[in-house]
């Protein structure tokens, strides 16, 4: 089995379940209480916070440890809010967050804040001078994650940070991505994490609140973790997630130079072997582990299952594989293709044969589904009428996009296809399909049932 | 060394243990993930929350698996608030309920939401028929713990939920001190509990919500845990947790009788090894493994410091052993003494002789800390005048009470002795000391500096 992953959860680290073994036994006991069982839960406490302080690169009494990287953007979202509320009700976020993020944001509307939502170009990044735009006076805080989750583009996170600090606006940084490479950079005044991203255990996540950062925790709180983060503290985990985030960042810049490698190797390769493949993401500024493709006229769904059958573990971003019949925020927010989506997250560690037999594996997966689906093999040519209906409705991602696809042709040159469809995903991949087939999308008009896609054939 | 403080925190179960360590390897991946190492952890997730379910005796599908049992409590009772708001905004908890309960009813009453508070006898417990006449038409939610965690008294829990069920009103209950012994009995609708109490490990709490409870989550969520519970799953710790529980649970009877014996031999013993002592706590419906009592002139906090310098853990809920300078909510509540509290809470295990060292230790470190403190070792006596005063002004707990003992003989009968005091725990050990030593206690009255308490010598 070839698990490739890591971005959803990395495998446990070596040195976090020897941590998490070691300290069962010196772990378990109330870090408030005075007596011996109680001191030592603490010191492996405070020395977890001192270690955890030192990888971020800040002081540890500005470490908070949550229950995950979830529940830390959840409580530094609302926290940073409510400090700052006399300021004003608007909220700054990147449209490609993490959902934890944009829950926070979609809560904090619901209770009449304003929410701004920076877009990213083509590549999956923001551009600084827009995140600058988007400041305003009563703005209360502003949101970036240091790298994305889903395309591993790196965002420019210092540059943002300098912005937001000129304007007087905290900057919360999610580094669920990015903190098992490197500490973030630049003057940020929130930082969140999520242990089991770098090898910690699940059950952990790192809140960073630098002094002088108004912050107001809301809901109950209790005197635990600067009453911060009520509830009993989970030192054992604590203890295991510190412990491998500074064995993975030992390893780190050998690692990445490795691992960059090899996704280099499939960014190049996946156009190669398998037709009508875009790589999404920046080619340049990404994480090392993680490169994303989408396959036209493939269902993402049967795809995952026939790579799973081979032995990979990836995952993906097209509206198949999820429970809301939606595309990936991410993808959408980028304006790229959806169907037939591949996430490949190498774990560090990952040998070289396994991508190699990835790549082997990959063009006859695509090829078994497309086959399955009926995708168009050539486009089809003839001449018919100067405009086609196609009559998507009901039928989910990669249909409509292959139905249009089989027609196309069909029509003359300067001819129109009109794709009548009720998948949401339509609506992205209609458009990311003429671009990568240099068609044009004139746009949509409502119908009764649904929605009119329509392409105007140019070659 | 002998660790008695389970209410706090159990150490780790060696089953817990066992299986945490097992599913370290299966257990760490994403269980929302359709690849291989996804269905190996959602089999781990479904498979415990069965056995949650059973042991707690409910549907799986009711199980919320928490970070930890003040996170259960603050998710359970915000959300059936929330569920219930159209019917009003009243809220009932027991005046002794757990500081979790406690602060999300503070939480609640800043929102704009009434709340009542049901007192308890000098026993602890919570009468049935007081709790029905604090129930109202507006009435949202009703809590009540299953039994007290400082004392160990058994709270009528069936008695109240069918007093509860019959005004429509939903109850939950607070069993973190029970449910490693049994289910929780009678009709309730919303239960909360921590791992770590039954020796499970820290990190896991458990929220059941009954099917048909209206519920309705607050803040951020995700799909994860029915929308209750966001953030990443804590398979290896809910594995253990649950693990644990029913390791426990196939003890428990047997354990029960055991424990409940040694704890009367504490009960007994205690008066008549050491003078001035106050038992509390009910004698008869009580947990098995708690005792708890106070000593006259004593300060708790150096009594746990000379305790566990003899190896016993223990805690306490003396003014001076925590951050507030208040005494325990619980005590203060039962009006019952409060200085020189000492709670035992045996784990299952607990030998023998570990407490029969423990009856040998304690006369003699209650007799030190009296000793330094200049308690009065016998009531003095002569005549003065009818009224004298003390002036105990920036003195803590047990001071002001040693020199109102120190003068009480220095009035005639009939004579009153006025005691100054900015001790928050003076307002509940003077009239405690009064109850104890048979004399009467007139009242407070404010002064400038601080408040006045008033004792006539009866004896």
């Amino acid at each position: 089995m070839s698990y490739f992953d890591a971005a959803s959860a990395a495998p446990l680290h070596p040195v976090a379940r020897q941590a998490l073994t070691a300290s069962l036994d010196e772990g378990w006991a109330d870090p408030a209480r005075l007596y011996r069982e109680g001191r030592r839960a603490r010191m492996l406490l405070d020395a977890a916070r001192e270690a955890a302080a030192e990888a971020v690169g800040c002081r540890a009494d500005e470490v908070v440890f949550t229950s995950s990287g979830t529940r830390a953007v959840h409580v530094g979202v609302a926290g940073a809010l409510a400090g700052r509320r006399r300021v004003g009700r608007h909220l700054i976020v990147s449209a490609v967050e993490h959902s934890s993020v944009l829950h926070s944001a979609e809560v904090f509307e619901a209770e009449g804040g304003s929410v701004g939502r920076v877009p990213v170009n083509r590549a999956g990044a923001v551009d600084p001078s827009s995140f600058a735009a988007a400041l305003r006076p009563d703005t209360a805080l502003a949101c970036l994650q240091s790298a994305n989750h889903e395309v591993g583009t790196v965002q420019p996170v210092a540059e943002v940070a300098g912005v937001c600090r000129a304007a007087g606006v905290p900057l919360l940084v999610d580094a669920a991505q990015t903190l098992g490479w490197e500490p973030v950079g630049g003057d940020w005044s929130l930082l969140t994490a999520s242990a089991h991203k770098w090898g910690g255990p699940s059950g952990v996540g790192l809140l960073v609140v630098r002094k002088g950062v108004r912050f107001a925790a809301q809901g109950p709180v209790d005197e635990r973790e600067s009453g911060r983060a009520p509830g009993f503290e989970n030192i054992p985990g604590i203890v295991a997630a510190v412990a491998s985030l500074r064995a993975v960042r030992a390893e780190a810049a050998q690692e990445a130079v490795r691992l960059r490698e090899l996704t280099e190797r499939i960014r190049a390769r996946v156009p190669e072997l398998v037709p009508d493949v875009e790589v999404v993401g920046d080619a340049e500024h990404r994480l090392p582990g993680i490169v994303t493709f989408s396959c036209l006229y493939v269902d993402g769904e049967a795809l995952l299952h026939e790579l799973d059958r081979a032995g990979f573990s990836v995952s993906s971003g097209s509206s198949c594989t999820s429970s809301t019949l939606t595309p990936s925020h991410v993808l959408k927010a980028m304006g790229v293709l959806s169907e037939g989506n591949v996430r490949v997250s190498l774990p560090p560690g990952t040998a070289e044969a396994d991508v190699e037999r990835f790549l082997e594996v990959l063009p006859g997966a695509v090829a078994g589904v497309r086959e399955k689906l009926g995708a168009p093999a050539a486009p089809a040519t003839g001449t018919g009428p100067g405009e086609l209906l196609v009559d998507s409705l009901g039928k989910r991602c990669p249909i409509p996009v292959i139905e249009l696809a089989k027609v196309i042709g069909q029509v003359p040159v300067d001819g129109i296809v009109r794709v009548l469809s009720d998948d949401e995903a339509a609506r992205l991949d209609i458009p990311a399909w003429c671009e990568m087939r240099g068609q044009q999308y004139i746009g949509e008009e409502p119908t009764e049932a649904g929605t009119a896609y329509l392409v105007r054939r140019v070659s």
